[in-house]
């Protein structure tokens, strides 16, 4: 069923400063696509089926812009160390078990599961280097509904004996077997080019990415500026690069003509701000992360005010769950941090800023998608907060508000429609 | 049934740098007090019944040091503005409403079910200026089993015209009235003296309040240097005082024989701190509150290395929510936001040092309380973290961070003992 019309109290963006409400209304799909929100249903739609979900939020669909699905196992554990000692200790040790079909399955199962039962529809994720553990992890994520791209990882230098590839050729054939075998499987799963970061990739491998992501038209996603430490890293590996950016620009995955969503930018220069908005790439801020790994606090009010491309990521394990309503409430917290203890003059994102981002924001790496505006694709998620009781009357958008800081996605998700299919 | 024994996967602080677990193991609950924690049922026990919690965790009731119950009904709501406007738009137009005792029936009675099906055991709580709510609220927080102090909260100047005391002897003798009525008509409810903060008490009021302090022999709390503009307003009101604790200090209110808790002390100068610590003044460290209000970030390791009496607060509603799970995770959040951004000699806080401040450092206002060893009043909350799969093997400690950073209370919450007590 594609063609249907949802009743209950819709909330969705506007624009980046506005959130619409319509209480007691219809948002109405056909093909997949909305057609928009009305209080009455427009007689041409008179004959749809009407899902009642009155006195329910429904809102968009969330995006999360960056996650690690084999970190999913450790997520809320071991985070007393920073970005690099955190890569070797904990991260690239789990990743190695992804090695065994086995153990992916089940892991990998349950992530599948979690990412299926939350609040996100889209998602950008990075598996591990393993060729069949990727391709399992593609299976499961089609099998959910939700639409993904999804990374084999690449990592040729610089790594641990039991997480690296062989050689930059070895990655690259694999890579490119990979995207044989993925790109036209999947109805919702697609493939991504994921260089770990610039670190663990040797030229020559970047090199071949760039070129298997012009040759099969595909989009990028990896990391960018995190951490000052691996930032000086980078400067050592690339003396010629302008930026850590710039080690990316010139493979030529870093926007431009490859879509591209680049992690976290919490001490990116300025010169690096200017290549990101020239070259249209994503920034997925990922708050929860960033403070988990003590990274700092990324300056999301200037990148907001610069209209640069933008959404959030739970970047799960750096950050300790897959919940983007919390990711929602970690964006506006640190951005009151950031006003109050590195720049009073950047001002506390608010919170229709940051529901944007969730929504609109970040689903526009996958299209016209985070919106019920007429010709979004269809994703929508239901909402009960009467799980959160309260005395006094409230309007939609306070409820919505106080759904999201008090996390209604773990205790009141009803249902969640992904493209106009119904997921859950 | 005040003596039985739990079985299950035991946790609990020795100090602060130190979690004891206890696999498969017994704790054992005689006369409401806890006799210790045995792999075994020791044989003097072995009559006792067991309540079978295997494979769950078992953890000490947590302590909620500072929350305002009225505030509950908008936890998550209209959070864009800092303290003194945020009291004067939001707080204190929502507090007025109290005086009507059919708001404050509804409004009281959904927040005391939420904090009984929360994991917290006990609190210090702030009400209103209403006399009867007040009762009202300690009513219905006796029903829940919970074990908490609850203060009529005295305010007579720069207060507005909705949320004010005529004046201090009509505030002096409202206290007292409520004090003759509560001192001792409940098992596990207790009135604690409550000025708001030293802007809303005039210095007559603040006198009586020291009084009524001693000559009833109960405690005392209130909010200590929160925000720069409040600190500013306290130097201009007490010009002669050493320090915004001073204030509290000249009329008997800040530890000594009356025992305190101050909510915040974010900015407390190093005369403040000193004060505290040879007054034994608890502090209640409230970080969701301090992001949300833009308040900063408290010191909490320098508090912690300086052994004072410390504990958690969720703040309700400058605090989101009532989970003190979460605010143990934001503890440690916080406190690497401090360590990246303010003073990077200042360690983050474990996760070991941060459930010893939930459950063993708050609980110290109480008496013995916040954990299993011998002689601890038996509180205990039993978490089924089987809500959240994993597919590797996991220590007990483990677990419980991972249950805490992903907030397995909210989901996962199974039982609940007070004082020996099963409350849920």
């Amino acid at each position: 069923m594609k063609n249907f019309i949802l009743k209950g109290d819709i909330c969705f963006s506007n624009d980046k400063n506005i959130i619409n409400t319509a209480e007691n209304s219809y948002a109405i799909c056909v093909d997949s696509v909305c057609k928009g929100v009305f209080s009455d249903i427009p007689q041409e739609y008179c004959n749809l089926p009407v899902l009642d979900y009155t006195d329910k939020l429904i809102i968009p669909g969330l995006t999360d812009l960056h996650l690690h699905a084999p970190q999913f196992s450790f997520c809320g554990l071991s985070m007393d160390l920073e970005l690099l000692e955190w890569l070797n200790k904990n991260t690239f040790i789990e990743e190695s078990k992804y090695s065994d079909s086995g153990y992916a399955r089940k892991a990998y199962s349950i992530f599948a599961d979690a990412l299926k039962n939350s609040a996100t529809t889209r998602a950008c994720i990075f598996a591990t280097i393993h060729l069949e553990a990727t391709k399992l992890l593609m299976d499961l994520m089609e099998n959910t509904g939700l639409v993904t791209y999804i990374g084999k990882v690449n990592m040729d230098r610089n790594s641990p004996d039991i997480l690296i590839e062989s050689s930059a050729q070895k990655s690259a054939s694999d890579t490119e077997k990979w995207l044989i075998d993925t790109v036209n499987k999947y109805q919702n799963t697609k493939p991504i080019i994921t260089p770990r970061f610039i670190p663990s990739c040797s030229d020559e491998l970047m090199e071949c990415l760039g070129e298997l992501a012009k040759s099969f038209n595909i989009p990028a996603q990896s990391h960018l500026s995190e951490n000052k430490d691996e930032i000086e890293w980078v400067k050592e590996l690339c003396p010629d690069c302008t930026s850590y950016g710039n080690a990316y620009e010139k493979f030529g995955l870093f926007g431009n003509n490859t879509k591209t969503v680049m992690a976290h930018c919490v001490h990116s220069s300025d010169n690096e701000i200017e290549l990101m908005k020239k070259n249209g790439v994503f920034i997925a801020h990922c708050p929860k992360s960033n403070t988990n790994l003590s990274s700092g606090i990324a300056p999301i009010r200037k990148y907001l005010d610069n209209n640069m491309k933008l959404g959030l990521g739970s970047d799960v394990a750096g950050g300790e769950t897959l919940s983007m309503f919390s990711s929602i409430a970690e964006t506006i917290k640190v951005s009151k941090l950031y006003f109050r203890l590195i720049d009073s003059s950047a001002q506390p994102l608010t919170f229709e800023n940051a529901f944007y981002l969730a929504t609109k924001g970040g689903g526009e790496f996958f299209g016209k998608v985070g919106s019920f505006d007429k010709g979004y694709e269809f994703d929508a998620v239901v909402i009960d907060d009467s799980v959160l009781p309260h005395p006094q009357k409230l309007s939609v958008k306070e409820r919505l508000e106080r759904a999201i800081y008090q996390n209604a996605d773990l205790m009141g998700l009803k249902a969640k429609f992904v493209r106009g299919q119904k997921t859950i």
